[in-house]
């Protein structure tokens, strides 16, 4: 097991990465949980990882109740939410009941953000059970849920008091949700050291195999990167922002798909290579650069074009993103491999250069 | 005009209080809003504020738009703050979009949350238009929303970036509103330094009568109390309780009479009377303590008794409270006049002593 320690100004924590966190949980979670938790899971994830949490609380001592919400990105809404405030008020919980988010982003997302908001602020337990929310999710304290109009437009900054990533539980992911998962790790390597990105490129074959050494290895350098940037810039005032590469054009496709028709790491690897596209049409990057991100991307099976679409399309769901600012869009564009910038004066036409590819007619 | 600066560890911000607030938006206004606002008001308050604000945000070059909410409490759910969302969303306001509450504690409280979670906090202004929202629930950042089993369960510390306190809109308030803030003006001395007490009896009838000079000192030193306190104690982990004074019992009195049957400044008028009684259970006050409390309260045209209800009532309502902490219902008591404790050992013998007067049968 690999501990780092994550500190933002507002507050530091823990993450435990390996395949036996839960075998030491005086350790992992004694220290982080009150006398009474509430786990909150999902009809997925429930049957699969709720009874061996439960047994470590009850060896611990802790109460808990359990909230078990509908599966997926569909659900992350204003409704589901108000399932999770409902349970905990109907089993009145209190500002010191610790809320559990069993699950994947989804769930850590939405319990954070209850955990924000219940009674103005719970104690939270990430235990996060994909490789996305390992690597992504559930590092930096980002928490929200969807509006109809957009992802992720209503939420809050709330840091948990630890999170446990259990490698082990990727074992029952399904394959294309690990692959998804694989496109954020693929982003690390494209806005880190070149030697992260190399190695990578040479223990792909070993990490979709789960690997446990080579899989420990990336959870962790990945948490790592992404400490660091939320330990500089917890609020995305500044360099956080880059962490965003892909996820403009992203979420346009998510949104113009339905939340949930494209996995979001899906988008984001298509997103991925549509920055990389409009880093070529700014002159930044080579056509050659741009191959080596789509090999990678195929070696972990991932959509490398996104889904055709007219250009007043992609130009709607962008104006709507959350890194507009006065009405400019911004772009994490890539100068180098390791050395992301943020554009923000894109005009249409090296938008639609960039996308003509991928355009429907 | 008068000037306070709140400092809370998370951020500073002024309140400017006084008849002329709208006279100097350079210095009250300007500063703290963005190129656009949100103007977000109800549907009484609008017709009578709105266009004065709106002409100085034209003065001052800043694009707005307005969102109307329904009136009152009852309104303060989860389905009011999503019409803030849509009309946030509708207009594409971005993450730097000024968020503006115009109008009493339950506008302020609902746009504060709105403000803390749209795209995880947007900047927001307090132009709070009632007595109560003027000396309580504009200072010191607590925003909630009320959910079916509890009163502001769910929230966030949220601070604004200022706060407009312009007395002459409370003209306009009706007479009851006006004692309900009173309620909260009367607490601010039960707490605070014997002077202000006595000044206070002194002054009721000229402050009923809303003579300038006298509001405008008694505003001013609500607010600077409990900005110091705020100052101290941003998330309440001790002296801040002290201002729920009057509020548990308060909170069940709403709750069970319906959100909106009473005033919240009703409720708590009637709950300091309930403290009161709890402290001479403790042997804390004396009898005659409680009647000038009384007589205070009456002087603001409040009730002094809480409606009936059979014990089982108060405690079901009671247990729900934010303040139980490991199942230990907590209430503020007053050791004397200036000296607020919290209580956290009240056993059922002690509570139906203190309520066995008010209890139905
Ligand atoms: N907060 C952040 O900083 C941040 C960063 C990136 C992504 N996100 C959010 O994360 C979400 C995506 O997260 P995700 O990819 O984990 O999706 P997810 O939570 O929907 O999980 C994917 C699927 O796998 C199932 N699942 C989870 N763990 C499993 C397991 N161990 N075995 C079998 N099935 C399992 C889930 O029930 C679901 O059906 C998005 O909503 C995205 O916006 C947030
Ligand atoms: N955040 C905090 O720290 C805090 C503290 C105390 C109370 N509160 C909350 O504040 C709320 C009560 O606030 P309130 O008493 O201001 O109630 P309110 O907002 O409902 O206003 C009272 C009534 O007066 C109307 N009104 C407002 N301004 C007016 C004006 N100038 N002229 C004519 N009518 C006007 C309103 O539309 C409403 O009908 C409660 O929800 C309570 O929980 C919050
Ligand atoms: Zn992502
Ligand atoms: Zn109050």
């Amino acid at each position: 097991m690999r501990t780092l320690n994550v500190n933002t100004p507002s507050h530091a924590y823990p993450i435990f990465i390996g395949h036996n966190v839960y075998q030491q949980p005086q350790q992992t979670l004694a220290p982080y949980i009150g006398k009474r938790a509430a786990i909150i899971s999902n009809e997925t994830v429930a049957p699969l990882y709720l009874p061996r949490l439960q047994a470590v609380l009850d060896a611990l001592g802790c109460a808990y109740f359990s909230i078990i919400l509908p599966d997926g990105e569909a659900h992350k809404n204003s409704q589901t939410l108000n399932m999770i405030y409902d349970g905990l008020m109907q089993h009145r919980a209190e500002r010191n009941t610790t809320l559990i988010a069993l699950g994947g982003g989804v769930i850590g997302d939405m319990v954070g953000f209850a955990a924000a908001t219940y009674q103005r602020g719970a104690p939270f337990v990430q235990i996060p059970t994909t490789l996305l929310s390992q690597v992504d999710s559930s590092v930096g304290g980002k928490t929200a849920i969807n509006h109809p109009l957009g992802k992720n437009m209503i939420g809050a900054f709330y840091q948990p008091q630890a999170v446990l990533a259990d490698l082990g539980s990727l074992q029952t992911l399904p394959a294309r949700e690990f692959s998804a998962g694989m496109a954020e790790v693929i982003k690390y390597a494209l806005l880190g050291d070149a030697d992260f990105l190399t190695w990578l490129e040479n223990n792909m074959a070993a990490l979709m195999a789960q690997q446990p050494d080579v899989l420990a290895q990336a959870v962790y350098h990945c948490c790592q990167m992404k400490a660091d940037i939320v330990a500089q810039d917890e609020k995305e005032h500044g360099i956080r922002a880059h962490l965003n590469l892909g996820h403009t054009f992203g979420h346009a496709i998510e949104a113009e798909m339905g939340y949930g028709q494209w996995l979001h790491g899906e988008a984001v690897a298509a997103g991925m290579v549509l920055a990389c596209r409009l880093s070529e049409t700014l002159g930044y990057l080579k056509a050659a650069d741009t191959e080596r991100v789509i090999a990678l991307l195929q070696a972990a099976n991932l959509p490398v074009a996104p889904p055709r679409m007219p250009l007043d399309k992609w130009l709607a769901h962008m104006q709507h993103d959350k890194k507009v600012q006065d009405g400019q869009m911004r772009f994490v564009v890539l100068r180098a491999f390791g050395l992301a910038d943020i554009a923000g004066q894109i005009n249409t036409t090296q938008l639609q250069h960039a996308l003509q590819p991928y355009l429907a007619a």
